[in-house]
């Protein structure tokens, strides 16, 4: 049998908040199993671009990723805040190693094809090139990799990339090998049958049980594309996928789960 | 007999000229022996540091690195350079990882003893600790590491350390495994005879040409720290120290070498 590995996403309600950060990593770094952490971009990037004057173009609403935009968010996401969450590990005992999907060919991706909207420097992973005998040498050396979201498109050009969408890839990628569990981590506890209740959390979704929940119409819209995320996965090959706050990051890495468990 | 390893160093007279740097990948990428690169800062920074307001502190013309000036080395040194040499180089075909010291713990440091002055977030490095473990196995699956001059404490901290000392430490902890050149490129074609005459190149040197040499007063003064650094790097194990310019990078990774070659 393939031993586990948890692929862990966390976006910017962690990110943006340095002990909110600080005391996820620790619970990160106390999870015995091979593991990947992708983080997300958070506010830094908006900020600091504000600052040099660089100005966010909008097409419905989704920010165009020009020239002065992929220089940015290569810093940002890709040294900064990737630089600092590894070295945090390291002081925690894990000996973690930032990458882009650049780093290794880890992530290949291609430019979004240009249809309505040509959404600039924004990639579309390619999962079947994604670079998983390099991945799993690191993780069977006890390495953890941390992902920033950005890829490339094998051509010189570095391409930001959704962090939701690198880490389903990675765990979809990376099934061959593992039994993977991919937890992404938000506000919420789990996937909440009531959204005004927090303590309303829906323990386990299967695909009929969701079918039935949707015809229902039970469920917050919000939450639909991340299921409709989770599902994916699922049928790509990824054994579970949960969905639960940062803070329950050590409990839902166990059988005994507090989130929201979606599997075949 | 152990396999050889190319370091190689290139700074800021590369690094800030695009159609240089581009020309000495396609270059180092054609280099078929396993090999690291190690990138100094460039211009880049200070650009950027002087539009956000980050004022530079100098003591006796040395850099002071405080909290806000690592930050933007760690954005500009990790991310932005560091991933446009990785994009760059994956085009060409080679397979090259970006890494700080902090990555994967492969370059372990601690910060500069404050005596006369506090340099800041600046980085010693602990050459016995350096993860070779990790390098010989990434250079072995033919994977060539690219690093950005940081390292870190092990305890949080991201430090700023000099390009030149994060090449000899690499060569110095890896000729415990391969018989290790390390290439310092530079903008003349070796150390010259005559200043002036940049055909005068001295193609070799030994310690004790080197010290009649300098007891004949011969060597142009600035020359003299990375002689220095050449021969400590041999007296701790490294087999040859070649010295020489960027353009002349395949020739000096042959036996027919146009720079400066150090022998012990």
């Amino acid at each position: 049998m393939s031993s586990s590995l948890y692929v862990i996403k966390i976006g910017g309600n962690i990110i943006d908040h340095p002990d909110a950060l600080s005391t996820f990593l620790d619970k990160f770094s106390s999870i015995k199993a091979p593991k990947i952490l992708v983080h997300g971009g958070g506010k830094i990037a908006t900020k600091l671009g504000e600052k040099l004057g660089i100005v966010s173009q909008y097409v419905d609403g989704r920010r165009i990723t020009n020239d002065e935009t992929i220089d940015l968010v290569t810093m940002v996401y890709g040294g900064l805040i990737n630089k600092q969450i590894v070295a945090q590990l390291q002081m925690c005992q894990t000996n973690a190693i930032g990458l882009t999907g650049t780093d290794g060919n880890s992530i290949p991706a291609h430019k979004r094809p240009v249809k309505e909207v040509d959404f600039g420097w924004v990639g579309d992973v390619e999962t079947e090139k994604i670079n998983t005998e390099l991945l799993s040498a690191l993780l069977h050396s006890q390495v953890t990799p941390v992902f920033a979201p950005l890829t490339h498109d094998q051509n010189g050009h570095i391409l930001n990339t959704n962090a939701d969408t690198i880490a389903s890839s990675l765990a979809i990628a990376l099934s061959s090998i593992f039994q993977v569990r991919l937890i992404y981590c938000f506000e919420k506890k789990g996937v909440l049958e009531n959204v005004n209740d927090d303590n309303s959390v829906i323990r386990n979704i299967n695909a009929q049980y969701y079918a039935q929940l949707k015809a229902e119409n039970k469920l917050f819209e919000g939450i639909l594309p991340k299921l409709d995320n989770a599902f994916s996965a699922i049928q790509k090959g990824v054994k579970e996928v949960l969905i639960g706050h940062a803070d329950d990051i050590i409990t839902n890495t166990t059988a005994q789960t507090t989130g929201t468990l979606i599997e075949a």
